[in-house]
Protein backbone atom coordinates (compact mmCIF):
# COMPACT_ATOMS: atom_id res chain seq x y z
CA UNK A 1 0.00 0.00 0.00
CA UNK A 2 1.27 3.72 -0.53
CA UNK A 3 1.88 5.61 2.69
CA UNK A 4 2.16 9.65 2.41
CA UNK A 5 5.66 9.97 3.55
CA UNK A 6 6.71 12.39 5.52
CA UNK A 7 8.64 14.39 3.96
CA UNK A 8 5.97 14.43 0.97
CA UNK A 9 4.01 16.85 3.56
CA UNK A 10 5.43 20.06 3.07
CA UNK A 11 4.62 20.02 -0.42
CA UNK A 12 0.88 18.67 -0.03
CA UNK A 13 0.46 21.78 2.51
CA UNK A 14 1.62 24.41 0.02
CA UNK A 15 -0.30 22.82 -2.88
CA UNK A 16 -3.67 25.17 -1.96
CA UNK A 17 -1.05 27.92 -2.12
CA UNK A 18 -0.26 26.85 -5.48
CA UNK A 19 -3.68 26.57 -6.64
CA UNK A 20 -5.00 30.09 -5.41
CA UNK A 21 -2.45 31.62 -7.54
CA UNK A 22 -3.24 29.62 -10.54
CA UNK A 23 -6.37 30.32 -10.36
CA UNK A 24 -5.46 34.66 -9.69
CA UNK A 25 -3.82 34.08 -12.61
CA UNK A 26 -6.03 32.57 -14.78
CA UNK A 27 -8.71 35.14 -13.99
CA UNK A 28 -5.89 37.34 -15.01
CA UNK A 29 -6.24 35.98 -18.29
CA UNK A 30 -3.02 34.16 -18.27
CA UNK A 31 -2.50 30.90 -19.74
CA UNK A 32 1.62 29.85 -19.15
CA UNK A 33 3.30 30.45 -15.77
CA UNK A 34 7.27 29.89 -15.54
CA UNK A 35 8.68 28.25 -12.46
CA UNK A 36 10.64 31.55 -11.24
CA UNK A 37 7.46 33.20 -11.05
CA UNK A 38 6.08 30.53 -8.95
CA UNK A 39 9.13 30.10 -6.94
CA UNK A 40 9.46 34.05 -6.33
CA UNK A 41 5.52 33.45 -4.86
CA UNK A 42 6.14 30.81 -2.85
CA UNK A 43 9.07 31.92 -1.72
CA UNK A 44 11.44 28.64 -1.98
CA UNK A 45 13.74 27.65 -5.07
CA UNK A 46 13.18 26.21 -8.31
CA UNK A 47 13.90 23.08 -7.46
CA UNK A 48 11.32 22.47 -5.13
CA UNK A 49 8.85 23.71 -6.82
CA UNK A 50 9.37 21.06 -9.62
CA UNK A 51 9.33 18.95 -7.49
CA UNK A 52 6.40 20.12 -5.47
CA UNK A 53 4.62 20.36 -8.56
CA UNK A 54 5.58 16.62 -10.34
CA UNK A 55 3.33 15.30 -7.39
CA UNK A 56 0.35 15.88 -9.39
CA UNK A 57 2.11 14.21 -12.63
CA UNK A 58 2.44 17.74 -14.27
CA UNK A 59 5.85 18.83 -15.48
CA UNK A 60 6.46 21.90 -16.86
CA UNK A 61 8.12 23.09 -20.24
CA UNK A 62 11.87 23.64 -20.02
CA UNK A 63 11.86 26.97 -20.96
CA UNK A 64 8.29 27.74 -21.32
CA UNK A 65 6.87 26.84 -17.93
CA UNK A 66 3.30 25.34 -16.63
CA UNK A 67 -0.01 25.51 -18.49
CA UNK A 68 -2.40 26.96 -15.96
CA UNK A 69 -5.18 25.39 -16.93
CA UNK A 70 -3.63 21.77 -16.74
CA UNK A 71 -1.81 22.55 -13.64
CA UNK A 72 -5.06 23.57 -11.80
CA UNK A 73 -6.71 20.32 -12.71
CA UNK A 74 -4.15 18.13 -11.79
CA UNK A 75 -3.68 19.30 -8.46
CA UNK A 76 -7.56 19.67 -8.00
CA UNK A 77 -7.40 16.00 -8.86
CA UNK A 78 -4.59 15.10 -6.93
CA UNK A 79 -6.48 16.38 -3.90
CA UNK A 80 -9.95 15.06 -4.90
CA UNK A 81 -10.93 18.57 -5.23
CA UNK A 82 -12.49 18.16 -8.45
CA UNK A 83 -15.48 16.33 -6.29
CA UNK A 84 -17.99 18.23 -4.12
CA UNK A 85 -17.29 16.69 0.24
CA UNK A 86 -20.09 17.55 2.17
CA UNK A 87 -19.33 18.44 5.69
CA UNK A 88 -20.86 19.64 9.14
CA UNK A 89 -18.90 22.23 11.76
CA UNK A 90 -19.59 21.47 15.40
CA UNK A 91 -18.66 24.11 17.71
CA UNK A 92 -19.73 27.60 16.54
CA UNK A 93 -17.24 29.30 18.55
CA UNK A 94 -14.87 32.65 17.46
CA UNK A 95 -13.16 29.73 15.59
CA UNK A 96 -15.58 27.95 14.11
CA UNK A 97 -17.37 31.07 12.91
CA UNK A 98 -13.84 32.16 10.99
CA UNK A 99 -13.86 28.71 9.25
CA UNK A 100 -17.57 28.89 8.27
CA UNK A 101 -16.82 32.21 6.71
CA UNK A 102 -14.00 31.32 5.02
CA UNK A 103 -14.75 32.05 1.42
CA UNK A 104 -12.29 29.68 -0.39
CA UNK A 105 -13.15 26.30 1.03
CA UNK A 106 -15.92 26.35 -2.03
CA UNK A 107 -12.86 26.29 -4.51
CA UNK A 108 -11.71 23.21 -2.16
CA UNK A 109 -14.23 21.18 -3.23
CA UNK A 110 -15.59 21.64 0.58
CA UNK A 111 -18.89 22.55 1.31
CA UNK A 112 -19.56 23.10 5.08
CA UNK A 113 -23.24 22.65 4.78
CA UNK A 114 -24.47 22.86 8.39
CA UNK A 115 -22.49 24.37 12.08
CA UNK A 116 -23.77 22.42 15.47
CA UNK A 117 -23.98 23.56 18.62
CA UNK A 118 -24.50 22.86 22.37
CA UNK A 119 -25.61 26.30 23.33
CA UNK A 120 -29.93 26.41 23.06
CA UNK A 121 -29.28 30.29 22.03
CA UNK A 122 -26.96 29.43 19.06
CA UNK A 123 -29.18 26.95 17.70
CA UNK A 124 -31.63 28.10 15.14
CA UNK A 125 -29.44 31.02 13.99
CA UNK A 126 -28.02 31.55 10.77
CA UNK A 127 -24.17 32.02 10.86
CA UNK A 128 -23.06 33.37 7.52
CA UNK A 129 -25.36 31.55 5.37
CA UNK A 130 -25.52 28.11 6.95
CA UNK A 131 -28.26 27.28 9.90
CA UNK A 132 -26.54 26.44 13.55
CA UNK A 133 -28.33 23.09 14.84
CA UNK A 134 -28.77 21.85 17.97
CA UNK A 135 -26.21 19.22 19.19
CA UNK A 136 -28.64 16.62 20.01
CA UNK A 137 -29.34 16.67 16.24
CA UNK A 138 -25.98 15.78 15.04
CA UNK A 139 -26.59 12.27 14.98
CA UNK A 140 -29.93 12.17 12.66
CA UNK A 141 -28.66 14.89 10.32
CA UNK A 142 -25.15 13.24 9.41
CA UNK A 143 -27.01 9.99 8.78
CA UNK A 144 -29.38 11.83 6.66
CA UNK A 145 -27.62 13.85 4.64
CA UNK A 146 -24.96 11.49 4.00
CA UNK A 147 -21.99 13.49 5.33
CA UNK A 148 -18.71 12.06 5.04
CA UNK A 149 -16.37 14.99 6.92
CA UNK A 150 -16.80 16.69 10.05
CA UNK A 151 -14.72 19.70 11.27
CA UNK A 152 -14.45 20.14 14.96
CA UNK A 153 -13.99 23.28 16.93
CA UNK A 154 -15.01 22.64 20.36
CA UNK A 155 -12.81 22.88 23.72
CA UNK A 156 -10.23 20.04 24.16
CA UNK A 157 -12.21 18.48 27.11
CA UNK A 158 -15.46 17.62 25.02
CA UNK A 159 -13.75 17.13 21.69
CA UNK A 160 -13.71 13.02 22.38
CA UNK A 161 -17.68 12.60 22.95
CA UNK A 162 -18.48 14.25 19.44
CA UNK A 163 -15.72 12.75 17.18
CA UNK A 164 -17.22 9.42 18.90
CA UNK A 165 -21.01 10.63 17.53
CA UNK A 166 -19.34 11.56 14.52
CA UNK A 167 -17.84 8.45 14.24
CA UNK A 168 -20.75 6.28 15.07
CA UNK A 169 -23.20 8.65 12.55
CA UNK A 170 -21.02 7.59 9.36
CA UNK A 171 -18.49 10.33 9.28
CA UNK A 172 -14.99 8.77 7.98
CA UNK A 173 -12.83 11.82 8.13
CA UNK A 174 -12.14 14.35 10.80
CA UNK A 175 -10.37 17.80 10.74
CA UNK A 176 -9.77 18.56 14.59
CA UNK A 177 -9.30 22.05 15.81
CA UNK A 178 -9.27 20.93 19.41
CA UNK A 179 -6.04 20.64 21.03
CA UNK A 180 -6.31 16.63 22.20
CA UNK A 181 -5.29 13.53 20.36
CA UNK A 182 -8.49 12.11 19.23
CA UNK A 183 -9.25 7.91 19.40
CA UNK A 184 -11.10 6.29 16.54
CA UNK A 185 -11.18 3.48 14.29
CA UNK A 186 -9.14 2.41 11.98
CA UNK A 187 -11.02 3.52 9.04
CA UNK A 188 -11.06 6.83 10.22
CA UNK A 189 -9.16 9.55 9.34
CA UNK A 190 -7.90 12.42 11.77
CA UNK A 191 -5.89 15.83 10.50
CA UNK A 192 -5.12 17.45 13.61
CA UNK A 193 -4.75 21.32 13.25
CA UNK A 194 -2.07 22.87 15.34
CA UNK A 195 -1.63 26.49 15.46
CA UNK A 196 0.94 26.82 17.10
CA UNK A 197 3.13 24.91 14.46
CA UNK A 198 3.14 27.76 12.34
CA UNK A 199 3.99 30.14 14.99
CA UNK A 200 7.22 27.26 15.92
CA UNK A 201 8.17 27.71 12.21
CA UNK A 202 8.53 31.66 12.61
CA UNK A 203 9.97 31.02 15.66
CA UNK A 204 13.04 29.45 14.31
CA UNK A 205 13.28 31.67 11.22
CA UNK A 206 13.34 34.53 13.71
CA UNK A 207 16.14 32.81 15.76
CA UNK A 208 17.95 32.71 12.51
CA UNK A 209 19.31 28.83 13.70
CA UNK A 210 18.94 28.95 10.25
CA UNK A 211 17.55 30.52 7.13
CA UNK A 212 14.71 29.45 5.05
CA UNK A 213 16.03 26.82 2.21
CA UNK A 214 15.06 25.12 -0.78
CA UNK A 215 18.07 22.84 -0.52
CA UNK A 216 15.94 19.28 -1.64
CA UNK A 217 18.63 18.16 -3.25
CA UNK A 218 20.82 15.43 -2.08
CA UNK B 1 25.02 30.13 7.16
CA UNK B 2 22.80 27.19 8.43
CA UNK B 3 19.12 27.58 6.60
CA UNK B 4 15.45 25.75 7.80
CA UNK B 5 15.44 22.44 5.52
CA UNK B 6 12.31 22.05 3.76
CA UNK B 7 12.64 18.55 4.86
CA UNK B 8 12.45 20.20 9.06
CA UNK B 9 9.42 21.62 8.49
CA UNK B 10 7.26 18.86 9.77
CA UNK B 11 9.60 17.95 12.51
CA UNK B 12 9.29 21.60 13.78
CA UNK B 13 5.28 21.65 13.27
CA UNK B 14 4.83 18.86 15.64
CA UNK B 15 7.54 20.34 18.29
CA UNK B 16 4.17 22.12 19.84
CA UNK B 17 2.19 19.05 19.75
CA UNK B 18 4.95 17.04 21.42
CA UNK B 19 5.50 20.16 24.27
CA UNK B 20 1.74 20.24 25.04
CA UNK B 21 1.66 16.54 25.47
CA UNK B 22 4.75 17.18 27.42
CA UNK B 23 3.36 19.74 29.69
CA UNK B 24 0.12 17.58 30.92
CA UNK B 25 2.07 14.21 31.80
CA UNK B 26 4.23 16.64 33.83
CA UNK B 27 1.25 17.84 35.41
CA UNK B 28 0.35 14.43 35.81
CA UNK B 29 3.57 13.59 38.12
CA UNK B 30 4.62 12.03 35.33
CA UNK B 31 8.79 12.64 35.48
CA UNK B 32 10.33 10.02 32.19
CA UNK B 33 8.12 9.26 28.78
CA UNK B 34 9.11 6.75 26.62
CA UNK B 35 9.19 6.98 23.08
CA UNK B 36 6.24 4.57 21.91
CA UNK B 37 4.03 6.33 24.05
CA UNK B 38 4.78 9.69 22.24
CA UNK B 39 4.70 7.33 18.83
CA UNK B 40 1.49 6.48 20.14
CA UNK B 41 0.10 10.09 21.13
CA UNK B 42 1.89 12.02 18.09
CA UNK B 43 0.25 8.71 15.73
CA UNK B 44 3.52 8.88 13.66
CA UNK B 45 6.45 6.08 14.20
CA UNK B 46 9.12 5.63 16.96
CA UNK B 47 11.44 6.26 14.32
CA UNK B 48 10.17 9.57 13.47
CA UNK B 49 9.89 10.81 17.02
CA UNK B 50 13.53 9.68 17.85
CA UNK B 51 14.87 12.20 15.05
CA UNK B 52 12.32 15.22 15.86
CA UNK B 53 13.56 15.41 19.19
CA UNK B 54 16.94 14.81 18.41
CA UNK B 55 16.68 18.36 17.07
CA UNK B 56 16.47 19.90 20.01
CA UNK B 57 19.89 18.11 20.96
CA UNK B 58 18.41 16.10 23.22
CA UNK B 59 18.60 12.08 23.50
CA UNK B 60 16.49 9.56 25.38
CA UNK B 61 17.97 6.81 27.05
CA UNK B 62 17.78 3.71 25.30
CA UNK B 63 15.12 1.36 26.83
CA UNK B 64 14.18 4.17 29.44
CA UNK B 65 13.07 7.26 27.56
CA UNK B 66 13.22 10.96 27.59
CA UNK B 67 13.20 13.31 30.84
CA UNK B 68 9.89 15.20 30.75
CA UNK B 69 11.60 17.80 32.38
CA UNK B 70 14.93 18.02 30.34
CA UNK B 71 12.92 18.22 26.84
CA UNK B 72 10.44 20.47 27.68
CA UNK B 73 13.38 23.11 28.64
CA UNK B 74 15.09 22.05 25.18
CA UNK B 75 11.91 22.46 23.19
CA UNK B 76 11.65 25.63 24.82
CA UNK B 77 14.73 27.00 24.26
CA UNK B 78 14.90 25.80 20.50
CA UNK B 79 11.78 27.53 19.76
CA UNK B 80 13.03 30.84 21.63
CA UNK B 81 9.52 30.01 23.83
CA UNK B 82 11.98 30.38 26.68
CA UNK B 83 11.97 33.92 26.03
CA UNK B 84 8.66 36.20 25.88
CA UNK B 85 7.82 37.44 22.69
CA UNK B 86 5.45 41.02 22.73
CA UNK B 87 3.11 40.74 19.43
CA UNK B 88 0.03 43.02 18.48
CA UNK B 89 -2.97 41.43 16.41
CA UNK B 90 -4.48 43.17 13.37
CA UNK B 91 -8.10 42.75 12.41
CA UNK B 92 -10.04 41.97 15.20
CA UNK B 93 -12.49 39.73 13.70
CA UNK B 94 -13.66 36.04 13.99
CA UNK B 95 -10.60 34.53 13.18
CA UNK B 96 -8.74 37.12 15.41
CA UNK B 97 -10.57 37.10 18.25
CA UNK B 98 -10.11 33.26 17.87
CA UNK B 99 -6.50 33.43 18.18
CA UNK B 100 -6.82 36.45 20.86
CA UNK B 101 -8.76 33.67 23.09
CA UNK B 102 -6.29 31.18 22.84
CA UNK B 103 -5.38 30.34 26.14
CA UNK B 104 -2.31 27.92 25.22
CA UNK B 105 0.13 31.09 23.69
CA UNK B 106 1.78 32.45 26.77
CA UNK B 107 2.96 28.66 27.09
CA UNK B 108 4.76 28.83 24.20
CA UNK B 109 6.29 32.81 25.16
CA UNK B 110 3.64 34.64 22.83
CA UNK B 111 2.06 37.22 24.78
CA UNK B 112 -0.39 39.37 22.21
CA UNK B 113 -0.82 42.75 24.26
CA UNK B 114 -3.17 44.39 22.04
CA UNK B 115 -5.15 44.27 19.15
CA UNK B 116 -6.25 46.96 16.38
CA UNK B 117 -8.92 47.20 13.91
CA UNK B 118 -10.38 50.01 11.63
CA UNK B 119 -13.67 49.52 12.11
CA UNK B 120 -15.02 52.53 14.80
CA UNK B 121 -17.04 50.35 16.68
CA UNK B 122 -14.40 48.13 17.73
CA UNK B 123 -12.17 50.47 18.93
CA UNK B 124 -12.14 51.10 22.62
CA UNK B 125 -13.73 48.35 23.80
CA UNK B 126 -11.45 44.85 25.33
CA UNK B 127 -11.74 41.65 23.42
CA UNK B 128 -10.30 38.99 25.69
CA UNK B 129 -8.80 40.67 28.09
CA UNK B 130 -7.15 42.80 25.84
CA UNK B 131 -7.53 46.47 24.35
CA UNK B 132 -9.14 47.01 20.59
CA UNK B 133 -7.16 49.85 19.77
CA UNK B 134 -8.28 52.26 16.43
CA UNK B 135 -5.71 50.95 13.44
CA UNK B 136 -4.36 54.88 12.94
CA UNK B 137 -2.43 54.37 16.63
CA UNK B 138 -0.96 51.15 15.77
CA UNK B 139 2.15 52.86 14.46
CA UNK B 140 3.17 54.69 17.29
CA UNK B 141 1.51 51.77 19.49
CA UNK B 142 4.22 49.37 17.98
CA UNK B 143 6.98 51.79 18.39
CA UNK B 144 5.91 52.57 22.21
CA UNK B 145 6.33 49.24 23.31
CA UNK B 146 9.29 47.95 21.34
CA UNK B 147 6.66 45.25 19.61
CA UNK B 148 8.28 42.59 17.39
CA UNK B 149 5.72 40.57 15.99
CA UNK B 150 2.59 41.17 14.26
CA UNK B 151 -0.32 39.21 13.84
CA UNK B 152 -2.10 40.04 10.69
CA UNK B 153 -5.92 38.83 9.88
CA UNK B 154 -6.99 41.57 7.91
CA UNK B 155 -8.75 40.71 4.63
CA UNK B 156 -6.40 39.74 1.74
CA UNK B 157 -6.90 43.36 0.18
CA UNK B 158 -5.90 45.55 3.23
CA UNK B 159 -3.13 42.98 4.08
CA UNK B 160 -0.13 44.75 2.60
CA UNK B 161 -0.63 48.23 3.44
CA UNK B 162 -0.81 46.92 7.00
CA UNK B 163 2.28 44.76 6.47
CA UNK B 164 3.63 47.79 5.46
CA UNK B 165 2.76 49.84 8.63
CA UNK B 166 4.04 46.89 10.60
CA UNK B 167 7.14 47.07 8.59
CA UNK B 168 7.85 50.64 9.10
CA UNK B 169 6.94 50.30 12.84
CA UNK B 170 10.02 48.04 13.31
CA UNK B 171 8.07 44.69 13.61
CA UNK B 172 10.52 41.80 11.91
CA UNK B 173 8.44 39.12 12.23
CA UNK B 174 4.78 38.77 10.25
CA UNK B 175 2.49 35.91 10.70
CA UNK B 176 0.50 35.95 8.33
CA UNK B 177 -2.81 34.62 8.04
CA UNK B 178 -4.29 36.61 4.94
CA UNK B 179 -4.53 34.75 1.86
CA UNK B 180 -1.60 36.85 -0.22
CA UNK B 181 2.34 36.52 -0.01
CA UNK B 182 3.39 39.52 1.41
CA UNK B 183 6.50 41.76 0.12
CA UNK B 184 8.84 42.49 3.14
CA UNK B 185 12.50 43.88 3.30
CA UNK B 186 14.95 40.79 3.43
CA UNK B 187 15.24 41.16 7.62
CA UNK B 188 11.60 40.97 7.75
CA UNK B 189 10.37 37.36 8.08
CA UNK B 190 6.70 36.39 6.90
CA UNK B 191 4.98 33.27 7.87
CA UNK B 192 1.60 32.55 5.65
CA UNK B 193 -0.64 30.13 7.43
CA UNK B 194 -2.72 28.69 5.06
CA UNK B 195 -5.51 27.01 6.48
CA UNK B 196 -6.54 25.23 3.81
CA UNK B 197 -2.56 23.23 3.99
CA UNK B 198 -4.25 20.98 6.47
CA UNK B 199 -7.32 20.33 4.30
CA UNK B 200 -5.09 19.24 1.62
CA UNK B 201 -3.25 17.11 3.70
CA UNK B 202 -6.46 15.34 5.04
CA UNK B 203 -7.87 15.54 1.52
CA UNK B 204 -4.91 12.98 0.31
CA UNK B 205 -5.26 11.00 3.33
CA UNK B 206 -8.49 10.56 2.48
CA UNK B 207 -8.31 9.51 -0.99
CA UNK B 208 -5.81 6.50 0.22
CA UNK B 209 -3.28 7.79 -2.47
CA UNK B 210 -1.13 6.70 0.51
CA UNK B 211 -1.89 6.17 4.52
CA UNK B 212 0.16 7.99 6.73
CA UNK B 213 3.42 6.64 7.60
CA UNK B 214 6.70 7.39 9.48
CA UNK B 215 9.38 5.96 6.78
CA UNK B 216 11.95 8.70 7.05
CA UNK B 217 14.84 6.24 7.11
CA UNK B 218 16.82 6.28 3.87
Amino acid sequence: MGRVKVQKMPTIRRLPTYLYRLNEMRKEGTSIVATPELARYMDIGEIVVRKDLSITGVTGQPGVGYKIDELIAAIREFLGWNVETKAVLVGAGSLGSALIGYDGFEEYGLSIIAAFDRDPAKAGTVMRGRPVIDMVELEGFVRNHKISMGILCVPAAVAQDICDIMVKSGIRSIWNFANVALKVPADVIVQREVIAGGLALLSVKRLRHFAETDDEEE
